[in-house]
């Protein structure tokens, strides 16, 4: 890399970071709950930085938000009704719109500006509120989860920044103990959560809370371009009902949906098979 | 990331570059080749750079140097004679040397500066040097894979900086006629290449010349954390008679090894699953 232009550093690791080298600025704003920028990337097409966090890019956002939908949805016999928290960016929104069981799909964003933002400089995805199953709000998701009928969502989906600070409030465990009671039996939650090679201490810290609303955990690893070291993050948790079962993405299942971008039934069998190196940090999983 | 104390750029991509900060510097050189430095990370251990690239570090060294060393000698029925091209810092033969049935080991490395780097600040890796299967040659490996003996080695692994530049010599179509001319019959060839998510010509321009030496191609997608963007860069390749099938990095495989920290027979099947997405960058590979 030429050292001219703008860099953008993701900093969100302690000692590590990544530069991206911005084309040319579209917006950077800053609203009542964070930095908002926007800019075009050779390597990665028009990028989203929340907070000077890496969020998503049109080039590489099937990587994210494909595992972040289409598995959790996979899980689920017939997925009619799932809440997405954040996800301001309507990625993850119009990959789960995709799955025509789907009857109601509620997006709840804390900072309206994200969504703005969307609407002006990721048309592609903001589209899917033209669909009528969508349904955006504006709000504190923990909050909305807490107050929503019980048992009412397949799926919830947390598309938020890395749980730490601001979204702190989506890895407490009342927050797990809301997905729990959200959820309907067999439903299942999907988090971004951390990438367990450099935040060690994250994941044993959460897992216990997790662990006593929803039993059935599992963490993947999979290759998530720019995220961090790019290896991972991606919690799916349930509880004693839910099907957690990698073989359920297979071809049939992927071609229902129109097909993927990223994954194949192999590379989500591997995401599910946790490598010795991080086992560790999962003593107390149940297999 | 405080943005205090040293911080060294990987710059190899365009547009895009990792940060890493060190806690200490233990080594700078210019030798006659690259520039070699090596320094204390907090998140990944003690790291080796050369020419201002990431090359390898203690904490995370398995990610990478288990595929390079496993998953070829895995397609081997019983492979004897490997040969590491590059690899100067012992990471990879280290590997190579759990493998009982391998009797001779060639670690053709160009610089002497990188391999006497590794007996001082690596010597967890250096240690390979005590086995006597190991032989050390100081060279070109291009060279010195001509001027062998046809079908004499049962693996190459070509552990190079990425090659482009000064590697590029490993990336010609006079390197691939050599490395089908020294492999035995089922002989496979394992090469780091280049992220094919940023480096999206690089493949396309080099696969012509493989292919008309090494008819069978698979490239390889998997985590390497730190990596450029994490997401991969291997490629396996033999002659019509060689068996490129994951299914040999099996259970029984890996034990007999002694365990691997970083693979799993999902992993490695996932890995050898290339996602739609990257297809059209692999459109004439055999299947």
């Amino acid at each position: 890399m030429q050292a001219k232009g703008t860099l953008f550093f993701d900093t969100s690791g302690d000692h590590f970071a990544l530069a991206f080298q911005a084309e040319r600025i579209l917006h950077l704003e800053h609203s009542a709950y964070q930095q908002i920028c926007v800019f075009e990337s050779k390597d990665l097409g028009r990028v989203l930085m929340l907070d000077e966090v890496f969020n998503v890019s049109t080039r590489m956002e099937a990587f994210y938000h494909e595992p972040m939908a289409h598995i959790p949805l996979a899980m689920i016999e017939n997925p009619q009704r799932v809440l997405i928290i954040g996800g301001g960016d309507f990625g993850a929104a119009q990959h789960v719109l995709k799955h025509k069981e789907v009857r109601e799909l509620i997006l709840c964003e804390l900072d309206p500006a994200v969504l703005e933002a969307a609407r002006e400089f990721f048309p592609q995805w903001a589209n899917a509120e033209k669909d009528p199953r969508l349904r955006v709000v504006v709000g504190d998701g923990y909050a909305f989860l807490r107050d929503s009928e019980p048992a009412s969502f397949d799926a919830i989906i947390v598309d938020s920044t890395d749980p730490f600070d601001k979204a702190m409030v989506l890895a407490r465990e009342e927050f797990y103990q809301a997905a729990r009671r959200g959820l309907k039996e067999q439903g299942v939650l999907m988090q971004i959560v951390a990438d367990g090679l450099i935040y060690r201490d994250f994941w044993p810290a959460i897992l216990p809370r997790v662990k006593r609303h929803l039993t059935k955990i599992r963490p993947l690893f999979l290759p998530i371009p720019y995220y961090a070291t790019g290896a991972w993050g991606l919690m799916l948790a349930g509880g004693p009902e839910a099907r957690l079962e990698p073989g359920r993405v297979n071809q049939r299942y992927l071609k229902r949906i129109g097909g993927a971008q990223t994954l194949t039934p192999e590379l989500v069998t591997g995401a599910f098979s946790l490598p010795p190196y991080l086992k560790t940090l999962f003593q107390d999983l149940d297999e």
